[in-house]
């Protein structure tokens, strides 16, 4: 279907047995959910590249972080994340976190129709799509290293990889902190980067979403040869092809609207959310899971 | 009551109509809760002071930290924790958390008769215990400082304080990282203290259960002579003052036992238990709440 008409999809019975129309699917918008706000740094790269889509983000923030919390744990919450989205009628489901994409995407899969997309797959792709990547650093919290999600992933894909993952699970906290140019920062990146640097890799995937945000200090630290991959441009890219293939664009040329809720608010959740978005996140409302 | 002797408090009708004793209160367990495993400071405390008592600790591990959430989410949290531990038939209950103590516990006296027992109280009395106490510095999380629970509690006790609040939001990622001896722990803390130290502080509160474990390089890095207070000495002897006035101390010699249960279970928990402890936690029970 080209861009531009609308489709209409069915009918339902409100309350009361009155009939009312479905909003067009490819309207709905599009659903995320992070364990806090570090996923906004993905809906920010969807934005840039897809503006017209309407996007619903929940974060978590109630039980932040999930990277340090055990598989089991984490795919109980992924799945109250899911479901709190469906009900709201999403049409796509992106999961904007690196840990609950390496131990839940699998069992979203089986139990959900809805289209779910992961973090993973699209790092791993841009991460290959580099003839010459063949050592492969990746930096990630400590549930998304011990799951070997990304080390599968590229295993999978191309033989003869020589892969190194290094839990990070100080680089979070410190990025909250907003201690990005503080010398301990720099301090303890050596401590995870020597290591790799050592071994010789020649691209390093950023497999957290809150990493992106390090970039610029990065690339300071590092050799320039080391390629840099990041989850969020990655991902949306990966978006835009998938909403294309399953003809579920949007299709109005309008800026679509950004939904922020989160299980928690505070004063830092919000000044988080603007410098993950780089803009105002708007009125941010309070979700409540399991209901 | 004489401690060695036993009270039998009552009869309770069990299924079937079958009467069964309930065992004496004060041989019931003494219940903790936290966040997470740092309030095991204060158990392995409590411990060394009231070796005979058993322990029943919940740690809230599936949704740590409470310090960087709003008091509204804490106070929830602590009322699901507060029941947890009564439904398990504890005879008092200790706060082992300063975010939970200073968010929540007036509305937790308010709601349950228990006695329940924070951890802001003893460091208070501690702290203000010698009298050149003067300038009183505070390290804790965000949400411990900006309750003001500790700057009322010390203010009300004693005018003309200089109180200044820190808040050190990276210190517990560093101590759960195990990264004590590192220098970036060393330039984190530097960044901390150096403007309390500037101001002269006599007193250094500890006001986080995590804390004590830095008190070996806060010895190093600190002039001499400004004194450290932490939460976890200064409850256990609280607690055993308040067992003693309520008559309700463990009448046996026997060592107590201690019972932990997490809400989330992994292998990271499981050895920072083992470190906040200094002995192994023994078996771990996985905790749900709400039921």
């Amino acid at each position: 279907m080209a861009a531009g008409k609308r489709k209409v999809v069915g009918f339902a019975l409100g309350d009361g047995g009155r009939v009312f129309t479905l909003p067009p699917v490819n309207s709905a918008p599009l659903g995320f959910f992070d364990s806090g706000v570090g996923g906004l740094t993905v809906v920010r790269a969807v934005q840039e590249l897809l503006p017209a889509e309407n996007i619903l983000y929940l974060g978590d923030t109630a039980r932040l972080p999930y990277g340090s919390k055990s598989p089991e744990t984490i795919r109980q919450f992924a799945d109250e994340d899911v479901r709190f989205l469906i009900a709201r009628g999403v049409k796509a489901i992106v999961v904007a976190c690196n840990t609950a994409t390496a131990h839940a995407l699998p069992s979203l899969h089986e139990k959900y129709r809805i289209p779910i997309l992961g973090v993973i797959e699209p790092g791993v792709e841009a991460a290959l799509a580099c003839p010459n990547a063949v050592r492969i650093g990746i930096i990630a919290t400590r549930g998304t290293i011990r799951s070997h999600a990304y080390q599968h992933a590229l295993a999978l894909r191309k033989t003869g990889l020589m892969i190194h993952g290094q839990a990070t699970p100080l680089l979070v906290p410190l990025i909250e902190e907003n201690w990005i140019d503080h010398p301990a920062t720099r301090q303890v990146l050596k401590t995870y980067l020597d290591p790799l640097v050592e071994k010789g890799i020649d691209t390093l995937m950023l497999a957290c979403t809150h990493y992106p945000l390090l970039i610029p200090v990065l690339q300071q630290l590092l050799p320039a040869e080391i390629r840099l991959v990041d989850s969020a441009t990655t991902c949306a890219e990966h978006l835009k092809k998938e909403l294309t293939r399953l003809d579920l664009l949007e299709p109005t040329d309008r800026d679509g609207a950004l939904e922020l809720h989160l299980t928690d608010l505070s004063e830092e959740f919000e000044s988080l959310a603007r410098q993950f978005l780089k803009k105002s996140p708007g009125r941010i409302h309070r979700a409540v899971l399991g209901i």
